[in-house]
């Protein structure tokens, strides 16, 4: 808390040259469109190398959401052969004409077979054990059969060169168990991203408390983080910690804005490059993009509710890149009617967080200007409004973004 | 594959006695409803006691979903005092009236704060910098402030006491920063059971390759896998297994049919009980519950597409029971209308694999009859058709629950 001009050296006081990218005790002057933002993001950032990673090691991470760098294609006819599809006795179905419970037909050459056996020759048809009787090696059909009863064809379940899977397809539980039986052991899958987050402090309680939060918005996409601070609000700490080596992208929450140690974008500049600083989105205006010791950076602030809004629109989509993954929101997306006129300003992308009613419309819990993350905790999910709306009406249909797929 | 009997003892060929259990070569005489055995593991489990877990360590993990064991209220108003929403000036408002970018004025006793300091004694309401101008220690009004303007009250964001999240609420990103800045560093969330998966192999294929598509499962629901075998099909090798202690729930797969070497349920009945053996669910019918070392057990077929079906059914809602989760299916659930028929047998619960068209319905990709995963790798999600039901016409609505969120 100072009356000093906020530009001064807080020291000693004495006036100093402001860079032209140093908005503090200014103001910004402008912001740059989200979609200027996403732009500079999709143009600065490839997917890395994927990764080959054994089937084990991919079941255990499930959860994180891995994602599949290449197409997989049925390697071969599955089954491979006719096979029984159930436990049984494998027939020649014309040798069951007529058998029922009251005529039983003898079966001299009936053979027991199990589920996922090969067919023995000749067979053509599985009886299940219900309608067989059985005394010692003495076999009786107890119904009829007809061809392929109980019989799975090669190449039934996938035929050969099947496109499976596109590239980018998150991996479920299932994937993982056909490619064990095709005998696929390895996968290619997007990259785990290493995330410096760098959590800018100061005096105030703020950057200090969102290393958790951080730390599951990077893991929920695919990085691996390496959390550091928080560091005090001085601009050689934090641009050392920048453009240290290590890192694939740099995430940085706090020391944005337009206070007098708001030095996040000037340590920056001093570690790489400062791109863009300030963006039309509320909350989360005073984020910026640029580079660090070689990689991408974003910076996100330190209010909490403006950090993860931020967050999830340009860090995450940073991130999901990096990691081969759709870049787009991952939150589960359902039309949605809202009980009450969601208002924004033009040229503003702005964020209601909303929660469903009893009546399955949504309604707002918290406003793009209220501060702080208990409007979120208390929220199912959210709306965006777009830069050239100017908000929706009571009673129109919004996209709700589910926090989680339970709020559905 | 033998033609002798096989209920027969294989080594010697001589009749044994069968216990009633046993269905090996005689099929089952009956099945259990799924409704029957749902209620069978609701009685049998409750939830292990929950763990105290610090939020760092759940933030790391937070991806594999754990929920709340105990409703979360908030410690306090939040927040705890009139407070900045945004950087810039502290001012009386009073003192601003009139004050345009025409007509300055004077700000004698003007401090500048950042967001999230506290108000200074004596000023209500904040103004931006874009709204100021300064000269060393002068600083004058270009705007005017209604009281208010930029401050966040105290308990604005949250009343001391509110009900922030209720017991079994899944974690999200939000839900721990929130906690953090309430300096709530300790959550107490429901256990991570052990789970002991059994492949109970044999000379096929199948079994044996379901480790990493029964162990993302279980992560998936809040478990922690102990991978066992594949074991041969031996009787007293798997009743060891099942019996050893170390785990909170046995999931064992494969060799529950009616072939001879189906001995799963019977070396379940050797460690234990074999309470239910037969399901009237398509895919899945040979699953059975029980206990082994005195912990709950269910035995999946090892048919991979019968393995997964009753894995969802039975063994995750015993698994989510245990980790204090909601038991229900975890998949999103979205009504869809489906493109054809999906017929039924009544008295049997029957799943359809499903993907959506193009136009937004849905269609079967495999019959409930189908064997192997490769349906449901082609599919977005599934479809369950009540015991009750002979099934949908074309055009019905249906409830589609989707294999993951991006397939909504």
């Amino acid at each position: 808390m100072s009356s000093a001009r906020a530009g001064d050296d807080p020291a000693t006081g004495d006036p100093r040259p402001l860079s032209a990218s140093d908005v503090r005790g200014r103001g910004f002057s402008s912001r740059a469109a989200l979609s200027v933002m996403e732009g500079w993001i999709d143009a600065a950032i490839l997917p890395l190398p994927p990764l080959a990673v054994p089937l084990a090691a991919i079941a255990a991470t499930l959860a994180e959401g891995p994602v599949l760098a290449e197409p997989v294609t049925a390697p071969g006819d599955w089954p491979p052969a006719d096979r029984a599809a159930r436990d049984g006795v494998a027939v020649a179905s014309s040798d069951t004409l007529g058998a029922g419970s009251s005529n039983p037909v003898p079966l001299p050459g009936a053979v027991t077979v199990a589920a996922g056996e090969p067919m023995p020759p000749g067979t053509d048809a599985i009886l299940p054990v219900e309608c067989i009787q059985a005394d010692g090696p003495f076999v009786e059909a107890l119904g009829s059969a007809a061809p392929g009863d109980g019989v799975e064809r090669r190449g039934e379940g996938l035929r050969a060169g099947t496109v499976l899977l596109k590239a980018g397809h998150p991996l479920r539980p299932q994937d993982l168990g056909l490619f064990a039986a095709l005998g696929i052991d390895v996968l290619c899958v997007g990259a785990r991203p290493r995330v410096r987050v760098v959590l800018a402090g100061g005096p105030r309680s703020g950057p200090e408390t969102l290393g958790a939060m951080l730390t599951a918005l990077v893991t929920r996409d695919g990085g691996v983080v390496e959390l550091v601070g928080p560091l005090p609000a001085d601009r050689a700490a934090l641009a050392a910690a920048y453009a240290a080596p290590g890192a694939d992208l740099l995430i940085s929450a706090g020391r944005t804005g337009v206070g007098e140690d708001d030095v996040a974008p000037l340590a920056l500049a001093d570690a790489g490059t400062l791109a863009l600083h300030g963006v039309a989105l509320r909350p989360g205006d005073s984020a910026a993009l640029g580079t660090a010791g070689g990689v991408p950076a974003v910076l996100l602030p330190g209010e909490p509710m403006a950090c993860l809004t931020a967050y999830e629109l340009l860090a995450g989509r940073a991130l999901r890149r990096l990691a081969g993954r759709d870049p787009v929101l991952p939150h589960p997306a359902v039309p949605a009617v809202t009980v009450r006129k969601l208002v924004s300003e033009i040229g503003c992308t702005e964020l209601y967080r909303v929660r469903r009613t009893a009546d399955g419309l949504v309604e707002p819990v918290a406003s793009p200007h209220r501060p702080g993350l208990a409007g979120a905790v208390l929220a199912d999910g959210f709306v965006l409004i777009p830069a050239e709306s100017e908000g929706v009406p009571a009673g129109a249909t919004v996209t709700l973004r589910c926090f989680d797929g339970t709020s559905l």
